[in-house]
């Protein structure tokens, strides 16, 4: 956009320039802001949370809810029983049309169980056990994963069947790919839909059950369904996924996302759609400028920090401007095949995946946005003196962050290889970053470490917390106090630069 | 108050005089700490648990309690079981007289049930659900709200009514505002007087309940009574309000107002008069001399910082004295109403809200005057030293604290989009910008943001605690750091300036 | 002891004395240590817990802990119950004779129950409620404290008695002064001792609740006993407080002390001995340096904080030793008495109590001794930097420091008015200043202040936080940080001190 | 390795030899993270956390787990209950058959149940209590050890013997040494085998309940066996220990070791192999340069760090390459020999205890060769201003953590003796030690201390933290950022030093 460089013969003529551009700038915030405040609202959190209580924390009669599952018997009864009644409402009046969740939430069609599973002998037993332990199934992968037909008992609606659950491939069921706690699983799967009444459903999942469809080969369970609230105007698209790992047991995890996929319906919409236009068209107006200086530039215009953050705003903003046109219609267009037939699974995982991408990039934009704002107020003096006791600090910081990083990965590695095995914060390269980095702000848990390893535990903890903390994040603030302090005096030594604030002193003065 | 430049003759003349006003400013602080310790007591806090646990905690025979709200059919059970035992403790032999609870608290009059509704069709469903869904009830506002009758079925004590339920507007009610979680609600309502004994109360609720009282329509159900202990001589009013949203399910919420509404009983308590009519004294002395001080001086009085909060103070003082009278006189006249006909529910909403302003009035007023002390001991050195440190750095501050602000909002911005609709936390935007300043304190929940982003959670928080924590606190830090410095061997230069310490020093030595 | 301006001829002899009493000092400070860590052990604290849980959270049918206790119904359920229970453990085969605790910790003795009352009518109605509210119980004080007999109904093995239950004077009970949640409790009470076997003892607490025993003048319930485990050789005295306040309700609270009153049993306790008698000869040598010194330079010696530390420390020293052989004899003397009579309750409350003094006197001397060390060290030239980097800023920080408690002070008071009712960490001026000072630390909780005030709580929050946390700790920083570069400059300049360091140089040179 | 003092004649031929040796280092930490993120994966805590889930958190039929067992009875309730169920899951279908933990996993062998006890009398009673108090039984150590039989009423299949219970010495049971919470236990005990199936195992714990086997004498019983998961090549080797201190009551503890025995079946196993291949020729090569180098410089060799951190790194190499040869034998004996015999108890406990100490040395020589990596980066000049920055301070540093520890010695004294009877954290002086150094990191429980003494418990944290944390810490800071002030300008001054940068920047401008 401004290019300072270019014009230098008159102060006023720049300021008034400047100033131009900030205020069309700060209304373009506005309109952001607007937009992207107008796109949500608490109400989305207690929807979400809502759903959470009574499909992750109601109890079945032994009192274990979702969250607790942890082997196929706590799988199945969950599934039958807190879970089905969280999604039929059928009052006693009303015995034969399906019933709101809560009185005010519409189930969308059924919701569909699906399964995914591991050929058997997809590892190999070492040959001291082979005798002993026949069959072995790997953990989930795509070329571990079973296609083939199983089950061998009689079963619901299709007694003749010698093997009654067949897999459907990832073309028919077009599920997305999901990124579990122990694998990213693929789009196929063993699939069935439960009914519009909960006596049906009820009887499908106990039909399941006696049919052993949970069995050693299982790796996963997806439990989809999506609900929609017509007061508020949002979706809920909710999977229920339990993973069953080659260790043994069950691990339950889920996902609720909660959005507006109809977003024009109220006068308050509307409005929102109107500031959408403007931004738009603010969007086509910086284009056309940021077209023109790369113009004039050529390659050097890329050489400055503050075009591509442009530039990079420029895209995430048509981005977003495109998906909203394709979600109108898309949602168009899943909602009138799902409502002309109620009893198939509507599949609304990627319109709802694809719009909480879009509300991320959305967010990010605007952030973006934000801090593309201090290029306008750098021309303050004390802007001038932080930014240049960064800039002055950075190569002593950078060579400070390499052995920072260095020490920091040496412990995150050793930490991992010590407690790796028993300290959940440490079950994971990545967790045990992340753990410590919480230590550094003071969130631990010291008393894990020291029953995971008596004396390595507080060895380990005590000799991390000294040099990384003490030594290193001191030093760390001893180079910018230092910095700070020299950046002082140079300035307070250099004739006052040009400011925006002496420009109103001036006119006020006049 | 004091004007030190009026008078620049005599050293000791100063000293005399500062002395004088410090001693008398002392009095004044000892008065009004006298006041304000006297008004409360820690038996506050036990009173408000004791209410707290009775009506919060106790479970009805699903183990469910009020905290644990969550649908109209447990609103059913714990407000028909746990709540009515805690109020009514009839005894076996005295059956026919209403008990007291915890055998030493008198429910005062009734309790009573209050409920605001939304119309049905207050919002419009999309042209999509039309046909499927057909009724949709908003959120509540004033001007959704529903003021029609309502209820078909038989009902106590009105068998052949057909619209039981009929509302009372806000004149008859009088009930105050209410700031809930979801919306702040009307003054109005559908009424319900609860009965004097366990068993006309219990009726009541089972009558309401099965005739529907609370369906769709339902927003918000208050739950209203007074409870007085003569021991110590407290009122507690009590009022539990269960939301019923848009969203489905319910939100329990509650407000416990402990006050001493009868003030003057104890001797204790005519001690405490005593020194309210002192606290009065002064307040008319300091009047007086900053009225004389407005006079003198004129408009550059109100250019002094110290000025402006003498006049704060003072206009507190004439406030919380004014709402005293009012509330002698107000109490006697409800307490008299009531106590003629004690089937009516009494309404101290008002009047404890009222009370409880005033409190707060009080603490803030006193806190003021700690703060005006430092007008006094600013003289020392020390002192000085410091203050000036903060005011040699003010503008450095400032202009880092706008680019913290931004860096900040920019941040909540972003935090609040992302993570709005699954973390408590970052469930509204004033609740974002609290969570980000918690995280600075090291409060801060890590795990929540992972598990609703596995990627921009981790990324979020580790940028924001870079940029936020690392970089611009230390900053922050390096300014004070340095400004002092500075300060520090400016005064040493200077030669040593007049103190109050020097004055008592030079008494000891003649 | 070292008076170093006394001598200044040689350096060598100042070395060698200094080193002879750094080493006599190093020897009194081991002794000093086997003696303090030889009269604990880390199985105190598993005694204590053993007894904690099974006292304090065995439940009852009702799932009630005695932790958990609310009423007087729930104090009867804990009482007869899991806490006789948890008393008794006559086996099947030996069902006369007591069992003991957990079958390794004898009840010494039986316990006993002690309740303190007020007098009805001990406060005053105010006229207004006076129809209504007859009775008034004020909270306990020694003035308001009942001591009639009271109780009506058929009594327990006193047929005939009209007023069965009976006050037993201070005197005659002896119980100590204990300091409860709501009171000080005196030393008289109404007593009931239990019985030695379960049956007696269940039959007496069923006839204490069918007589009413606790009523509305109930203000203090007590249950004593002391249990003695012959393995480890220590005693626990065990205090359970349930407080009746005047609000209604019931609050349990409790003392549990583990204490070793027969010292010298195993040859490990008589190598202790061994160092106690050292111990004696030591401080006897020091008591007769000290007198020398004093007698020498008079009033001069009290001028210098190392010689006034030594005087407390050689108290605490005499204190100890004395209380030690009172112990001796009067452990001998209750237990005689008691293994005479075993029907009786055995008083170990002040004997346990004063142990518990003994003990915190013994750590309170070996902590200064510790910090007495400094003097010797203090010789070292790093040492001097620092010591006197903090004299030099002493006055800064002294001036910072009456700020700082002004401030601070302004905030408690503020904060314990303003949420005082409502949060357990304002319930009490004290403890508001203890959760100020946590804050700072980082350990808070601002849910509970918002939940208190909407407003006002996040409001006195952040504006606590940033004055007190940013500003002032800050600033307290840069005094320390600036008067450490000055003495650092200071002590470059001059030329090196004399230090022990060089002498052993010297000597190494040689 | 590289001796820079050797050569001074040519900068570039030093660069090159430099950048030669650091690339090999390079491969050389590349290989070494590929073995050991290669020896581990997060399946390791999965598979514990099953495992734990299953044996420590089942409840009984009292809601009684593993980790709540307080008393005997609860531990023959958890033993006989969820522990059984966990360990046998015969099917309907099979039931002859010994079933899968989980369907996966196998249980190798049987389970073993050990005891140790204590002789009667293996203390002596104090005199007072002599009558009372007959037996005494002291806390567990190698003296006071019971290896006589005991039990005298009828026992399972041996109904003529008299003394049942037999002990096996250490050299027959080859159990290894336990450190649990109360004493280090040894190596024999009274040994039990349980059964292949669920019915078997039930009727011996049933017996040796009948038979209490458990009395005052027994101070610890393990529960031993190991699983293996072959899907994922797992042995997890478990040991639930339950100890019965002399205090009375039951306090358990265990010990779950997720090893890869069995290390290479998968061809990932084969490239880790590979690798482990390379290491050894890398371990090789770097043997012969430092037996070079020591054959140079002789003993002045040990005088520089990084050489005796290159001779440790090695010896740490071939200690682990020593033990992998080792376990792949030993594991195909115990293996062999085992499934040869499936009804004895398979003793992988040393061999795991290995495994695990392998790893750690593993983890601990990868985490010093990322530290030897500094020697290289050491070069650039931001690195020189760091480390010299720590010489320079060191001194000061040095007098500062004497003056620290004394101090911080002193508190934890004090803490222990205060408060070592009631608070867990400060139970035992290292315990102590942690917790005072948790509470300078802001994680301490103050609510906790100030019950356990309600005027020393505030007292002692506030001046703990104001002095260490306050005065002592920020001192460090002070003393860290002066000298970083000093280095900075005297680097500034000197001229600049070689880097590595330049020559880099050389072969770029060429
Ligand atoms: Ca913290």
């Amino acid at each position: 956009t401004r290019q300072t460089r270019d014009f230098d013969e008159n102060a006023d003529l720049l300021v008034k320039t400047t100033l131009k551009e900030l205020i069309i700038y700060i209304i373009f915030l506005i309109i952001i802001s607007i937009v992207t405040f107008g796109m949500t609202s608490s109400i989305n959190y207690y929807f979400t949370n809502v759903m959470m209580k009574l499909f992750l924390e109601q109890p079945d009669s032994n009192d274990m809810t979702f969250k607790d599952i942890g082997s196929i018997d706590d799988f199945w009864g969950v599934h039958s029983e807190p879970i089905l009644n969280g999604l039929y409402w059928e009052t006693e009046e009303n015995a034969t049309k399906p019933g709101y969740i809560y009185f005010e939430n519409k189930l969308l069609g059924v919701p569909r169980l699906r399964q995914l599973r591991v050929r058997k002998g997809s590892c190999k037993v070492h040959s001291l056990f082979e005798k002993t332990i026949t069959d072995c199934y790997d953990s989930y992968s795509y070329f571990n994963e079973d296609q083939s037909p199983f089950g061998i008992h009689q079963v619901y609606n299709s007694t003749d069947d010698k093997n009654p659950f067949v897999y459907s491939s990832s073309d028919k069921v077009k599920a997305s790919i999901v990124d579990g706690t122990f694998s990213t699983y693929g789009r196929g799967g063993y699939v069935k839909n439960l009914g519009l009444m909960m006596a049906e459903s009820k009887e499908i999942i106990e039909n399941l059950k006696s049919n052993t469809w949970i069995d050693r080969g299982t790796r996963a369970v997806f439990f989809d369904f999506t609900v929609y609230n017509a007061n508020i105007n949002l979706f809920c698209q909710i999977r229920l996924l339990t993973e069953f790992p080659a260790t043994g047991g069950a691990f339950p995890s889920w996902t609720f996302r909660t959005v507006k996929l109809i977003r024009y319906v109220t006068p308050m919409d509307y409005f929102v759609l109107a500031c959408e236009i403007i931004f738009i068209l603010f969007v086509l107006y910086y284009t056309i400028e940021e077209t023109l200086e790369i113009k004039k530039h050529k390659l050097k215009y890329f050489k400055e920090v503050w075009n591509i953050l442009d530039v990079v705003i420029l895209l995430l903003c048509y981005i977003c401007i495109g998906f909203n046109i394709y979600r109108v219609i898309e949602v168009n267009n899943v909602l009138d095949s799902l409502l002309g037939n109620i009893n198939q699974f509507p599949d609304f995982d990627s319109l709802s995946y694809w719009q909480n991408q879009f509300n991320n990039a959305v967010a990010v934009m605007a952030f973006l946005s934000w801090i593309k704002f201090f290029k306008y107020i750098s021309f303050n003096k004390t802007m001038t003196q932080l930014s240049s006791t960064l800039a002055r600090c950075a190569k002593d910081i950078a060579g400070f962050s390499v052995m920072f990083f260095i020490v920091f990965f040496a412990f995150a590695q050793l930490g991992y290889l010590l407690f790796g095995a028993i300290v959940e914060d440490y079950s994971s390269f990545s967790n045990t970053l992340f753990a410590l980095f919480r230590t550094i702000l003071g969130d631990f848990d010291f008393v894990a470490l020291e029953s995971a390893s008596r004396y390595l535990g507080p060895i380990y903890f005590l000799s991390y917390v000294f040099f990384v903390f003490f030594v290193l994040l001191n030093m760390f603030l001893a180079i910018i106090n230092d910095s700070y302090s020299d950046v002082k005096s140079d300035i307070a030594e250099q004739k006052s630069d040009f400011e925006l604030g002496d420009y109103f002193k001036r006119g006020y003065a006049k």
